[in-house]
């Protein structure tokens, strides 16, 4: 490899200077830094492990295409998404074009305008992630730039090629104890069902996200309530038909190892309709009358019937709420959804939440994990809440905030109101697989590193911080998402 | 007692570790650590101080019972409030049950229930306050354990029963300059009255708090009402007549030591109403025809009415906003008010003050404070408007952030753009007696901790730190509430 | 001078106590410290530069009268507006009365007035500025105080008649590379004009800044549109006329060396309206029958429209949302707008900016700056919007928030999710001529210690520190207002 800049990743990174805080720190770090990683919620594509060869593809195919955190900054500053291998879903791609893009030649070219403006990552989480990945993983020595690129590419290249950097053999390596994807109503789980049919050991589990086939006014929708008609056996031709087709779903992605079920929403808003009225919506959506407001008093209806089934089958319910998608329309148009343009708005909890909360939240055999991108309700709303209802927590620092400061802020926002066991511990949330230990590894630090924090300022003894750190790098999410009950395999 | 862990509370806590901070921060601190506490804004019970031989109850009664700040995390994490010593207010528990509870066995599982899960405190200002209390105070050595809770129990019980720990001996050596409670508009003082009959010298002053009277939704408003009109001697059947009670106990409380009232309300809006329309609204709320509309105007009505006596009598009007009481309805309806679960929401404050702060903002005898959960507001809305208008100051960080944190992020925001003299130092807000002192210390070792900040990057020097800690230690307070001005006793 | 305290003003003030990063604060400081002040958007008189002779008047009317940061404090704390020398806009003032304020005697009152007050700005930026204009350009050496006051008044007024403070003198002496005026739409730019002819060197720019010819509900509108007419020599007499003769203005700006536009809203509301609607709009505001829908509905559209004339002709877009204007209505009556009564309100962007970034924010020519007072905003909805359009970049911390924990907050909130090079560096937004290298310092000090704390955090190393500082301090500004294209001259 040429000879350039090597990356700057000391055992203390991340840690506060001082110097009493940061042996605390490091202290409490390395007592899980080994730690099996539970990943209770990701994106991660579950084909990945079905197949004992599949691998990942060319560094880009790896490190750009699926990751819309790096490709977002990229674009943000005029690289046009065509020139870094995003493939337009509105057809104008010629066969030619799509075959081009497969070559060697191209896939070199927007590695090269990656590197080239590598620059721009500083600072940001994605460079601590991609330096995590390229360093610690990939065994890349040198800080990527403009003259090192290619030898670079060919490095990762040759890596992504043998044996070891399968996905299988990955996830032994990253030591991962359980990793839950996210599989949609209608799924009927065939990677899942080939994992265990291999006989591999390695703990995959589904989640079952409800929404494609609860938002009717998204295209798919109709597509997507067919998949769960043609999965469940029940032809969903009503309200009632889609409530039993979704509990029959529930049964069997509990039978897979499903603890947890996801949902998201703009609003966090949730109503009760009466059965009638939910019914008469519902013929409106199959009809194409329904409309915005329908939409919404449904929306909100299906997060109370998701938290009775939760209530009733035991699955973990996970809310994540306040994403506007797909801000920039002529993008979606041209390229689809999830290809960054997703933009946080306000979000209001205390009344939203309230129907369900004064419904389901004294329940004992309830749980609801709350997500927000609107870090103004941490401290005001989402802390309050958690900190009184029994079946209320608080999930971690998600998406844009899944960062040093956007954690520290939510640990110095959250904790003193909620306490540390209302909230979940971790998880990573991504589609890129290979940032899964570098992310953990992150929170990890920054938790370590504000327990230190505490204990330097008397506010927990050293005892307690070592618990601390236990709760929040392993225990938390594995006993939230009901990990620790086994599986119903 | 039984050997456990004893406390870790050394002189320097929640001081930053940076020693050159650190050693400022103490020394600012020790400037004030043994001043007075004044305590212009609470909820102890005048009970306490009327007769000389009070008593604080047993252990449970005296740290769980009256504690909402304890036994809400206790809940949030399934522990029934039954469990726990609290009585519902909904007659389902038996005369026997009560007489049960009243039992030391009673009390000291609710005990042991406790110490069993002492360690959700971990880093919440709960957790601070409690070890200030059970070892400063009570002097517990060993920290709350399953092992040691009933041995502390004992040992508790055994200090409660003693003349040192009566209500009257505590305020001496808690070194209580002034305290005030709230109390209703209707309230005959009369414990207020015992305590000035008694000779003895503690200054007990109470606040005039008219939201009983005003917010003629709740159940309880009739009686209220009645219990103004037998006060203050004025029937009150009217607006007219309303206005002219609330006018003459202003002026009896006035007499009885009181320099502020107090006022909550969801929002912060304020609104003149023709005197007509206020006339209609209450007399439709008299007859039980008012509507939520007419609640929200006649509330916004109230604050500019109650800005106008402050303006003409001087009481300083203190202005609550932001909390959605009784969040969780099941819990309402069996324990009623005050049970940890009411929950803030957003606020505006730019807007819906400003038809107060046109009126009365400019004038020099009107003196408002604020107080917000709505921390968002800090830096956009209250501490421009407090840096501007006269009349107006900001309260100190106000419930859920009355913590190191909460402490910290109000400095933070709010001291560049008010500037410290639009604030009014701290007040403890609490019914919990026993956990005044620590509260004040929090505050004092909190603001000295952040003027050393100030002081190591030479943003003020340590001259002015050392006026500007008097300030906030108690010079503020004492201004800012008029007990710098005497009694009118 | 009489015998006072000295300022505390040493090398490596407002940076973090800890060694290692007080050093790495230092040294990149150090870095950029001298380097020249680029100054895109503030509102210094061009007057002052036009006549070489100018001069600066009294030190109150330096440092006092011009600065509602200054007075709105001092106001706040009861001191009226008429002692501080302001001069009511409503003719309540004879002649006389103005008359005697200009002379030394009332001049001196006003001073002392300040001075006895001087303890007020503790630990705000005014109070930085303040000490920084004292100490470093007027050479007080002393604190100010009640006792000095008046020997500092000598001390200032002597140095004022020198020709080393006349405004051009300084100008040098502060190392300006450029400085960009605010000026209005219809204004015929004759300062800039005499400038030029003059053959002085500064490089003083304009700035179009259309709001009063848009803002149709201010009394002043009508004589806005007239200036436009006779600037512009197109009568403005309908919508088409206004866009025409906008136009016409933008392109005379530019060939007087204008970069930007700058536009200010209550709200960031966005869209277009049909050209029949906006002349139809238009026709109603000419005949005084446009209502508040109207100017929300006109404003949203001008937006839209700006952002077209923008595409066009280059100049970039600055975009100011959320000041409730003169908050304070009898101040405002008596003394007119700019008065220290602003007061900032939440504000929307995700859904507001949508319309104006779907259709502009993907286009190449295209830059918008958007500025905000709504912090809340920074994470969760600019630095994402930032981060993901390419048009579109975030003006630095403003107004209340150009202070040291502004700068702090701005810098962590939102660099990790919008990058470095998604923001423009700094501007100092001021009319007081004398405290703009106050400002930048202040900036550069705060970027680099929160460098410096990415340093010892390991975030970024050393190198990649020094790299980013040049950007904060004069890259990034010059780049995004292109004065580093060349003036148009």
């Amino acid at each position: 490899m040429t000879k350039g800049k090597t990356w700057f990743l000391p055992p203390d990174r991340y840690f506060d200077p001082d110097p009493a805080r940061r042996g605390i720190a490091l202290e409490l770090y390395q007592a899980v830094a080994d730690l099996p990683l539970i990943c209770p919620h990701g994106h991660v594509n579950p084909a990945l492990f079905s197949d004992q060869n599949a691998t990942f593809g060319s560094p880009v195919e790896l490190l750009i295409i699926p990751d819309h955190y790096v490709f977002r900054l990229l674009y943000s500053h005029g690289v046009p998404l065509e020139k870094l291998g995003i493939r337009p879903a509105d057809g104008t791609l010629t066969e030619e074009d799509h075959s081009r893009q497969s070559g060697t030649e191209y896939q070199r070219q927007v590695w090269q305008l990656f590197a080239d403006n590598f620059y721009l990552f500083r600072g940001t989480p994605t460079g601590i992630w991609l330096a995590s990945e390229l360093h610690d993983v990939l065994g890349v020595d040198e800080k990527l730039n403009s003259a090192n690129a290619q030898a670079i590419y060919d490095h990762i290249a040759a890596r992504l090629a043998s044996p070891e950097f399968r996905p299988r053999a990955l996830f032994d390596r990253f030591h991962i104890e359980a990793i839950a994807t996210t599989d949609g109503a209608g799924d009927r789980l065939l990677h899942h069902q080939a994992i265990r049919a291999s006989g591999w050991q390695g703990d995959i589990r589904p989640t079952f996200r409800p929404d494609a086939v609860i938002n009717f006014l998204l295209p798919a929708w109709r597509k997507a309530v067919d998949a769960l008609s043609d999965a469940s056996g029940v032809t969903v031709v009503s309200y009632a038909t889609l409530i039993r087709a979704l509990e029959h779903q529930r049964a069997f992605f509990k039978t897979m190892g499903a603890t947890a079920t996801d949902q998201g929403a703009q609003s966090a808003y949730t109503d009760s309709l009466p059965i009638q009225e939910a019914e008469a919506i519902f013929q409106r959506a199959l009809h194409g009358e329904a409309t915005v407001e329908d939409w919404q008093s449904f929306t909100a209806h299906m997060l109370m019937e998701s938290a009775r089934m939760s209530t009733e089958d035991g699955l973990v319910m996970q809310f994540h709420a306040g994403s506007v998608r797909n801000h920039n329309e002529a993008l979606f148009e041209r390229f689809g959804p999830d290809m960054g343009a997703d933009i946080p708005e306000r979000n209001e909890f205390t009344h939203n939440l309230r129907p369900l909360l004064n419904r389901f939240g004294n329940d004992p055999r309830f749980s609801l994990i709350v997500f927000t991108l609107d870090e103004a309700a941490y401290s005001r709303e989402l802390a309050p809440l958690a900190g009184h209802y029994p079946a209320m927590k608080l999930g971690p620092p998600w998406w844009f905030h899944d960062s040093p400061n956007g954690m520290r802020r939510y640990l110095e926002s959250v904790m003193e109101t909620a306490g540390l066991h209302n909230t979940v511990g971790f998880n990573d949330d991504t589609r890129a697989f290979l940032s899964i230990p570098a992310r953990h590894d992150l929170w990890r630090r920054i938790c370590a590193d504000w327990l230190a924090g505490l204990v330097v300022r008397s506010m927990v003894d050293l005892e307690e911080a070592h618990e601390m750190i236990q709760d929040l790098a392993y225990r938390l999410a594995r006993q939230a998402y009901h990990f620790d009950r086994g599986g119903q395999q």
